[in-house]
Formats: structure tokens, sequence, C-alpha cells
């Protein structure tokens, strides 16, 4: 396909065709991101060649939770004055990172690495949910919040995860679900109104 | 700020927030793209950052006509088949890039570095107007197509620059405007309908 061609010579095409393999950028993006580099070379196209090369290098998976980090374990796993009783189940790191932004949760983490789905294939083995139930028999766990998608998957994945750990002593918890802060009534969609309605609470 | 916080080293924060400094990614969406790069390690994080240095390291700016190539002049300059009489005047290296890949050009270009604005205060100096007089004055340019976009900015500098080259022994034209192809009437803006009927034509 021409779509990504320059006409700048092999360099700035290899590098237009791989910017536009990174979500969110298409070919004509990826053409005005290159462009955008080459007039910042010092400021930011430089350093980012080489954060992505160091990050390629020194970030890697956390072998207890699953986080990235330049650690193994990570610095939340390895951090003292965090909760390890309470361990957070989420879908995929980035999750992970939206609830540390929240600052709600200090506990720790288990990422799962997806959800259950089989449609795609993804059944229980291509998920780190052996590896939970592990953590938890281990003991000190007394409380695990699945923090998953309110979708089929999610709540599939959900209950798959309570169902394995119902024998264990452990409190199996999930997010409540309800109107979202800030959300308008009349932008939610049926279900969630039902949600929030069956789940209300005296004020 | 905190949007670019991930909880996962310096080396990863410091990756997610160069990439959101690229023009269509936000902070939300380069955290996703560095999420992807450390899935694709080999396949394609260390490839991009290679090329990245690369490209910074061996793109230059072609001193004849300000295109972007490995070698200067660039390869459209020194490529004796295109025809060295029509000179094509674009905005910015985008727009060269977009007349190369539609095929429809086959003489050489020169680029301006943006268009004349008074509101941001580009004036003729901060362009490379100046280049293009001494090239058409160096002789052996027989017409330049202004291709400048139907902005007022883009209109302003064809105005100033035909101008210019008046006094030149030099045929100056501009893009035609009119209906987009596969352009619906009914999506069209007044201004280009009018053009449209204005510029009518005999089948």
């Amino acid at each position: 396909m021409r779509r990504a061609r320059t006409s700048a010579g092999p360099e700035l095409e290899r590098l237009v065709e791989l910017l536009g393999k990174l979500p969110g950028l298409g070919p004509r993006s990826a053409r005005r991101a290159a462009l955008h580099l080459l007039k910042k070379r010092d400021a930011l196209m430089r350093p980012l060649g080489e954060a992505t090369l160091a990050a390629a290098d020194k970030v890697k998976t956390c072998s207890v939770c699953g986080n990235l980090d330049v650690t193994d374990p990570c610095g939340i796993c390895t951090d003292t004055v965090r909760d390890g009783a309470v361990l957070c189940v989420v879908a995929e790191i980035g999750d992970l990172w939206a609830l540390e932004r929240s600052g709600a949760f200090a506990g720790r983490y288990h990422v799962l690495g997806g959800l259950l789905n089989a449609l795609d294939g993804i059944r229980p083995d291509d998920l780190r949910i052996g590896a939970l139930v592990s953590r938890v028999q281990a003991g000190g766990v007394t409380e695990v919040v699945l923090a998953l998608s309110a979708t089929v998957e999610g709540q599939t994945t959900a209950h798959y995860i309570a169902d394995l750990l119902a024998d264990l002593d452990v409190t199996v918890t999930r997010l409540a679900q309800g109107v979202p802060v800030g959300g308008e009534l009349d932008h939610l969609d049926d279900g969630t109104l039902l949600t929030a309605l069956r789940s209300r609470r005296a004020m």
C-alpha cells in the first residue's frame, strides 16, 4: 500500500510506518507526528528515541502482581506502607494506573492480563488467575477486590474468580455500580439506571 | 500535573510523557501507546526507538527546496526525469508528500515552511520566499504553481508571492477551486459552492 509513502528516504518512511502502528495513530497522523519530531529533534525526537530504547531494556513485568516497573518485585509490591492484606484484581496495567491516579486504593494489585472471552478464545489458563489463587492460598490476604469492567467479559471473569476463591478464607468484593460522579441521568443507559436504582442507599 | 503518572518507574513515565507530546496523542492515548510498545518490544518498540534516532541523525532539510531527505539536495531536486521548469510552491512538507502520493505532479517543489499570518506574527522573512524568488531569478523556471490552502492565510501568501514574481519572466498559476471529487453538494460550504459555480466549465 502506498499510504505511508513520504518520498523522503527510507529512514523517514520507516519511522512513519512504525509510528503508524501505535494505537491511535493512522498513516496520516503518523506522518504529522514524524514531521513534528523532525522539527524538534533535540527537544523531543532524540529524547523519545532514547526513552523508547531505555524503557524497552529496563521495564519488566513484576513476577508477583504483573505490574510493569524497573524492579521485580515492583515498587508497589515492595512498598511496606501499602496494605498487603487487600488485593485489587484488574484486567490490564492501564486499569492499575487509573486506580493509582485516583489515589483511592492503598493495597496491592494483581494484574490478570486480560478478561475471559469465549469468542476470542481467552481461557482461564491464558490469564494470571492461577497465580492469584496461589497468592491467596499463601496467606496474609483478607480481601480480594475485583475491579473489573462492568461488561459481559468483566463480569464473567469476576464470577469465575469468585467461585475459585469461595472455599478460601478471604472476602471477595467488587466495585460498586451506579451513576458515575458528574453523570447526567438522561445520558445514562437503562442498565446503569436499573442497577443504580436497585442499589439505592439511604441518605 | 498528575495526568501522565503511571507509577511504573521513571523510564516508563518519561516515555509516556514524551509520547504525549506527539500531535494526536494525549495523556491517555500516550499511556495506551506505551503499554502497546511494551507488549511488542522486539517487533515494534526497539525498531521504533532505533528508527527515531536514525531519522534524527540522517534526515536533513534540502537546501534547494526545503524538502526532507537523507541527501542534500534531495532526491526530487536531483531527479533528472522531473521537470525543473515547473516549481510547485507548498506551505509544509506534508503538502509535498500529499502531492507526491497523488502522483499528479512531476515537476520540482519549493517548501515555504508555513504561511503568512499577521495574528501569529509570521512575516515574509520567516518563510522561504526570498529563496523562491532567487530560484526563479536564476532562470530555467517557466511556471510557478501556488499549491496553497484555500484559507485566508493561504490566499494572502499566494497573492504576496504572485506580486513578487509579477515582474519576472514566469507564469504564476494556482490550484483550481471547486467541488472535491466525491464531494456531495449538500455537505459543501457556501463559499465552495459559490466558487464552483462561478468557475463552471462547459461539458
